[in-house]
């Protein structure tokens, strides 16, 4: 058995089942054992970035680690901004990066770059030291990815480590138990809350699924806590029959508004919200007051929906809570095609147990709320802020979950970074709607300008700032990967576009001009 | 004066002259800086790859620094690709990346990451510590970026020091004079040509331009050394008129038979050679034998064309040298499309002083050969093995060098790395002919797995490296960003198209299905 085969090996053993493949010439060993070890899915990506994204939706719907393979450091390089965010989504994702040979990195050839700096820039990384060592290694990297909280493992594979004989697959030991609060962290905090003071409880990471949302909206109802979370999530529960939630708004201002004169800040999985930026004149990056006390019940580590239950058996919260969503079907809308109308026509035909993958960006700032009443569904936010995201993260969901449509709704900006993930869509027939926001410009970077500078740009800066000249055709883009696709100009014409493209099956792109 | 307008200043107070810009809202002031600062040219590419590659094809064909905006580490690792193979170019360049404020960052925001530790992978790097500080930075990475060898200097600018006032901008020291052969190492060289022993001049970097290429042509024919280079080059300048050097071929063995008994291997301006990847049961990296004295006239920091200059006057080599090679225009090809012919017909209607940005691949290996007698023109190889370069490369050559046809002869599975160069080239109405050799498989991969492996790929990977299933639309994509594009099935068709695409200006896309 070569070192490449027990590699592989090592991981389809001990669970994965999906690998998102970018390879190049010294991966060949790597191929060759996807054709030795079948339980394993290779799945082609064009590009490295659709590989770690793909990865990234994958583990948020399945709380699983997918592998992915790239080409050297520069292939890693790619992949980094997507693991970035996969970092920041708590996602377990294993990647396998290829390497020259030992012996050959001597003569520092083309292709040698430092890939273990690049790979500790997201998280763990080690390197094989022969083909004996590549089970073990891989064993390492896949406790290290589904340690608590989930982390970004990175294989080194020099090439003679895949090549050799004497490959020994691994176990690798079942992840522990999550922690869960000490007894007196939960009295402290049902003290809090008995307390009657402003207190919000403030959620993250799965205390955002049904079951964290339902006990949440209890514990508020028995003791008048209010629930909160941040912005951006890498996966809310959401939609009718589910607790509605506070999100913090983007701008400082209107976050530290919202959580107003909250004396406590409960954490459940969640950090204590900060700012996503620091803009000009701002003293503050924390988006609580200053006398606003944070309490730890559950850190990003622990197990964020055993906290719930502890809590809401402390504080005897066994009532359900108001208000959920209720399903309330808009209608179809009619006339130009707005932003508003847009979401509405999405809120009006997705079926239930969507998922929507969303990097709609200054399009998407408002889709909450337009979504509200919608049925039962996922949302997967930008997690990270390194753009080109949505479209890989819609990927990897569908991977993870066959028979639910997956809405990818994007900002034509920021889809321009990894569209290559529509080919993989393709190859894969994923049942995916691309959703493309075509405003033309780069509209939240003119609105950070303005808000930076005080001013409106001048000339060469709005110039900078527009993306008409020329425009992106994504019609003729999605077709050239692959995928149909349409224009929508109107707001009839969206609700057509979308009825048939959720009617069909595969993946399409709607092209809407707003 | 705010500190971006300091950093920017500096950068155009000293010579630099164009800036390949990838915003984010980080970014405002040094946006900002450009409306201030009028003799720097900002030019917006869609992706980072796209800003650092076209930095690099500028630095190869003007010899100086352009300068590149990106946005966090997640930016600037999209950049590292290109950066790694402008890296390996000896390009300078200088990029510029925006973090968040010092203060900020200390609560680990969503965009945190190490850039320094990106950065450092391929070069140069220091952070802005204040507004007062980017003058004196930017001064320190363009000088950086200038010495010899010449560097990637990358530039991380803290919000704060972008946009606080107080910006100083700082002057840079001329760069010193490259360094020449010490008079003794030149008569050992000289000794040795002497010797009648088998000797071969490599070149590399400057040697390989008009006027190295004569002294070293001269100086073969008075002593009978062989004049050599390594398979790919950041720029070699060819074509009618100028002297046929051999080039090492990309399997070792082959090299190694070309290089046959030599017994000394002067080194000018190039690396002692060594093979792309080691294979199994390679034993050696060098592309010399063992018996081989290898010996340093000019390294890569030294002045090449100098220390030729020194060896033609230590031989008294005062006799042009031939063969140089003639130009011998080809009958315009017909029939069905192959690689030979479509390099035929470029071959026969490339004007003078056209220049080749070269990421074909397999289907470029016979590029040389077949483009034998052309028109003088310089020839631009992916230089550091990281896959997107092509087209990017192409786009900064035509920035530099207006009025000169840019050929991007470009493989599919390549060029879909970074595909949006194109936008740049049509918004900047750039004279750039891509040339897509459409084989729709990773070919070099097929070949690559029979070497690693000794066999025949399985049905598993023969599907991993096949990329018809969808094929990429070039034409669609093309049009996509912008460019205007077509097919080609024939030989006729190609000609017709090429044809036309060379008397027209602006950018085209020939698609050509071989």
């Amino acid at each position: 058995m070569h070192g490449a085969h027990s590699l592989v090996q090592t991981l389809a053993d001990n669970g994965v089942e999906v690998c998102f493949v970018n390879p190049g010439t010294t991966e060949s060993h790597l191929l060759d054992a996807f054709e030795q070890v079948k339980t394993i899915r290779p799945i082609l990506g064009l590009f490295e970035a659709v590989c770690t994204g793909a990865a990234d939706g994958y583990a948020r719907m399945t709380g699983r680690p997918a592998a992915t393979v790239m080409h050297h450091g520069a292939g890693l390089s790619y992949g980094i901004p997507n693991l970035h965010n996969a970092k920041r989504a708590r996602s377990p994702v294993v990647n396998i990066v290829g390497d020259n040979t030992t012996a050959h990195l001597k003569f520092d050839p083309p292709l040698a770059s430092d890939i273990e700096a690049l790979a500790r820039t997201v998280g763990w990384v080690r390197t094989c030291r022969s083909a004996a060592d590549t089970g073990a290694t891989a064993a390492a990297a896949l406790a290290a990815a589904r340690s608590y909280p989930a982390q970004i493992a990175t294989i080194v594979l020099p090439a003679d480590c895949a090549w050799d004989e004497g490959g020994v697959p691994a176990r690798v030991a079942p992840p522990a138990a999550r922690a869960r609060p000490a007894a007196d962290t939960v009295t402290a905090v049902g003290r809090v809350l008995a307390s009657k003071e402003p207190t919000i409880l403030y959620l993250g990471g799965e205390a955002l699924t049904e079951k964290g949302l339902r006990l949440a909206g209890r514990i508020a109802k028995a003791t008048g806590a209010r629930v909160m979370a941040n912005r951006v999530n890498p996966r809310t529960q959401r939609g009718a029959g589910r607790l509605i939630i506070e999100r913090l708004p983007y701008q400082p201002a209107a976050a530290l508004k919202m959580v107003g004169d909250a004396r406590h800040m409960i954490l459940i999985g969640a950090r204590a919200p900060i700012s996503f930026y620091a803009w000009p004149g701002q003293t503050r990056s924390q988006l609580y007051p200053e006398h606003c006390q944070v309490q730890v019940l559950a850190d990003e580590a622990a197990d964020s929906v055993a906290a719930l239950e502890a809590l809401a058996s402390e504080v005897r919260a066994t009532e359900a809570c108001l208000p959920v969503d209720e399903r309330r079907v808009p209608p179809l809308p009619s006339g130009e095609l707005t932003l508003e109308r847009l979401w509405q026509s999405l809120n009006h035909l997705m079926p239930e147990q969507s998922i929507i993958s969303d990097e709609g960006i200054s399009s998407s700032r408002m889709g909450g709320e337009w979504t509200m009443g919608a049925a039962p569904h996922d949302w997967l936010n930008l997690s990270g802020g390194a753009i080109g995201q949505g479209m890989t993260v819609a990927t990897g969901a569908a991977v993870a979950c066959p028979g639910r449509k997956v809405f990818s709704v994007q900002s034509d900006g920021a889809g321009v970074f990894a569209p290559q993930a529509l080919w993989t869509q393709a190859r894969e027939k994923l049942d995916v709607v691309t959703i493309i926001f075509a405003n033309r410009s780069y509209k939240i970077l003119q609105a950070e300008f303005k808000t930076a500078m005080g001013s409106d740009p001048g000339p060469r800066v709005k110039a900078l700032l527009d993306l008409h000249n020329p425009h992106l055709d994504w019609v003729q883009l999605a077709q050239g990967f692959g995928v149909a696709a349409t224009r929508a100009t109107t707001a009839e014409e969206f609700n057509r576009q979308l009825a048939a493209a959720i009617q069909g099956s595969g993946p399409h792109l709607i092209e809407a001009l707003i």
